[in-house]
């Protein structure tokens, strides 16, 4: 038989395109005159001198690659220093280093799991991250999928299990921009003795005292029952996630969990940067109030002008298109108009309600702001 | 309640402590004196000035890091530029670059699978590595493991199953070098008329014409039902990973695999790095013979002395220890002799059986290969 076993993907990929879902890259060059609403550079650093130099220095001194898994020849004096920074920095007893914030969460929910037959709960907010949600898929764990940001819905599932429980949440999520309630949360794990695990990768650099993320502000980051996520490659503008918590839990899945010992360690330059972007947010803490101010700024003057729009909690404002068709076009013209603007449809919304996604930008000027939103409104579908 | 939730992380501790497989990080310093046959940098490129100077040249040009999803803002020209060198030199028509090579193979695995009740079969060495194995479990997929580089094993599967199936392999296993029998996997796929999937993170730069890997070794690269993954972190020297196929299965990843939707695409200085290996591997291609002249001659000498070893396919040679501790021992005093060797052992170790990973190098001179190889074997266990 000579079957084609990959006919089936041309039937899907119709499909997709007659639904308008097919999805294309778009390269860009090097340099560009779009303003960017559309990137998670929150803070303006991924181009910022100090850390593309301590980039390019440590890919120098420490080599393109980190050679091997952690555990063997992959784990550098750098890495170490910035796990010590990280956790350091976020107020975490210690911190791990992954390739990714993907990895990083599959890591976190996987090994917080533990092995089969242990009996442990995963109670999911329905809005988290996919990498959470893969994360939940390996586990050897049961799931409880509960309503978006509801305490109470976390409190009833934790209350209809006999056994471990770990509650798990974005902590600002990635569609819409809203926040977890956090407190909330921590006092519900409390309350049934659940751990629970956070992923900050749009909370760093962004909430908290000069950006120390979701958990420190809300007063939780080092607590013992308190695991974050977080990723390197938004507000630190490099790449890598990291796992912080209690140093025994650091020290578990260090020996246990499968996306840290059986991946690559991350590259010199990633830590490099994201080392150098953490030195710059401590000298510069006023780069995270700024970000919000220019996050609550551009939501006024788009809501004002009518459009419906999601109080932003962090840095991300979302902005309601009427229709999968209408929110493409609205982000070309948005482009066509020298503005760069994400564009979310489904199946990537939970919701099926396709938006405009605009990340706020530290390092964008009050005039910038006001001429972003201009055109935003501007090119709005009139159905909107 | 106030329960304790990570008391059961003690206790586990403390199990693998007893058994001792407590893992440690050990951070290196940028210079050291010791030989190391431990990574898997298999053509010394990780460090080689033109790998560096582009890797910090991408940093500083593109930024630290991509800044997004690839599908918003993180692909760059210098990202569709690695894609097309990559699938040129590989022999295939497109390829997709992805952060790592652990989410270039969840991806492949998954995205191939299709969506639930597709059907599918994924027939899996039982040798492969962790994140084909993390594929299969993300899957919605019906799974068959079965029995080691035995293409009768895959063909009985694969006739025990009605529809789509796809045959998933490691090109040269992690643990022990040992290459699959792709011509032989090939055949039984046609024969059925399903895909063939081959990770070649430990063939690219070693196997075929000039590094080409081990699917252009084998006459397969390129045809129309074969799908590779490759690592960029290998051979090439810096991070990040890539699926090689046919442009509509590309094209299928791009719009469904969620590690690629869903992850900030790889940082410009793991791109920049790799293309430059690229560029050296084409003008230098003896470098891949070397490598396989040095895994050889290391194999060689250490069987010759008497000790057990798997003869090398690619650039890892797995000798054997009689235990788990006799193992750790004999990596610490190779080490205080002056040479690095990766030490696998349960449960990294599919059969229980720890070895010492020796990876060759073509950097390596004939008599650095010669004193790592005394090295070994004067350092060896006597019940080895
Ligand atoms: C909430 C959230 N978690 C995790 C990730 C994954 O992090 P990374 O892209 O660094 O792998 C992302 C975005 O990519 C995210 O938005
Ligand atoms: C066979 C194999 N596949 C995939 C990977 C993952 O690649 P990466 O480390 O680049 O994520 C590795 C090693 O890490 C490997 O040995």
């Amino acid at each position: 038989m000579h079957r084609d076993p990959f006919d089936w993907i041309d039937e899907r990929q119709a499909r997709l395109r007659t639904a308008g879902l097919v999805r294309t890259l778009r390269p860009r060059a090097a340099d560009s005159d779009l303003v960017d609403l559309a990137g998670n550079d929150y803070l303006g650093l991924t181009r910022h001198p100090e850390v593309t130099e301590a980039a390019a220095e440590a890919a120098r001194r420490w080599g393109a690659g980190a050679t091997g898994s952690r555990l063997v020849t992959g784990t550098t004096e750098l890495h170490a220093r910035l796990e010590e920074e990280l956790a350091a920095f976020c107020g975490f007893e210690a911190a791990l280093v992954f390739s990714s914030g993907y990895t990083a969460n599959l890591a976190a929910v996987t090994a917080l799991s533990g092995p089969v037959g242990s009996g442990t709960l995963l109670v999911c907010d329905e809005g988290n991250h996919a990498s959470l949600i893969d994360g939940c898929r390996l586990a050897r764990a049961e799931k409880a999928v509960v309503r978006h940001a509801e305490p109470e819905a976390f409190a009833k599932a934790l209350a209809a299990h006999d056994g471990r429980a770990i509650a798990v949440t974005d902590s600002v999520f990635s569609v819409d921009g809203d926040a977890a309630p956090l407190a909330a949360l921590a006092g519900v794990c409390r309350e049934s003795g659940a751990a629970l695990l956070v992923d900050d990768a749009h909370g760093l650099g962004v909430l908290g005292d000069g950006g120390r993320g979701a958990l420190h502000a809300a007063g939780l980051a080092g607590d013992a029952d308190v695991v974050a996520t977080v990723t390197l490659s938004k507000s630190l503008g490099a790449q890598g996630g990291a796992v912080l918590g209690p140093a025994r839990v650091i020290e578990h899945l260090v020996s246990t969990a499968r996306t840290f010992i059986f991946d690559t360690g991350l590259a010199p330059a990633a830590a490099g940067g994201a080392l150098a972007s953490l030195a710059l947010l401590r000298r510069e803490p006023d780069r995270a109030g700024r970000v919000r101010d220019v996050a609550t700024e551009l939501h006024r003057r788009v809501t004002e002008a009518g459009l419906v729009a999601v109080r932003p909690d962090a840095a991300v404002v979302s902005v309601r298109a009427p229709s999968p068709e209408a929110a493409v076009r609205w982000a070309a013209d948005c482009r066509a108009a020298g503005l760069a603007v994400g564009c979310f449809r489904p199946p990537s919304v939970p919701d099926g309600v396709s938006r405009l996604r605009l990340t706020a930008r530290a390092d964008l000027t009050d005039s910038e702001v006001a001429a972003a939103a201009d055109t935003i409104v501007r090119t709005a579908p009139t159905a909107a």
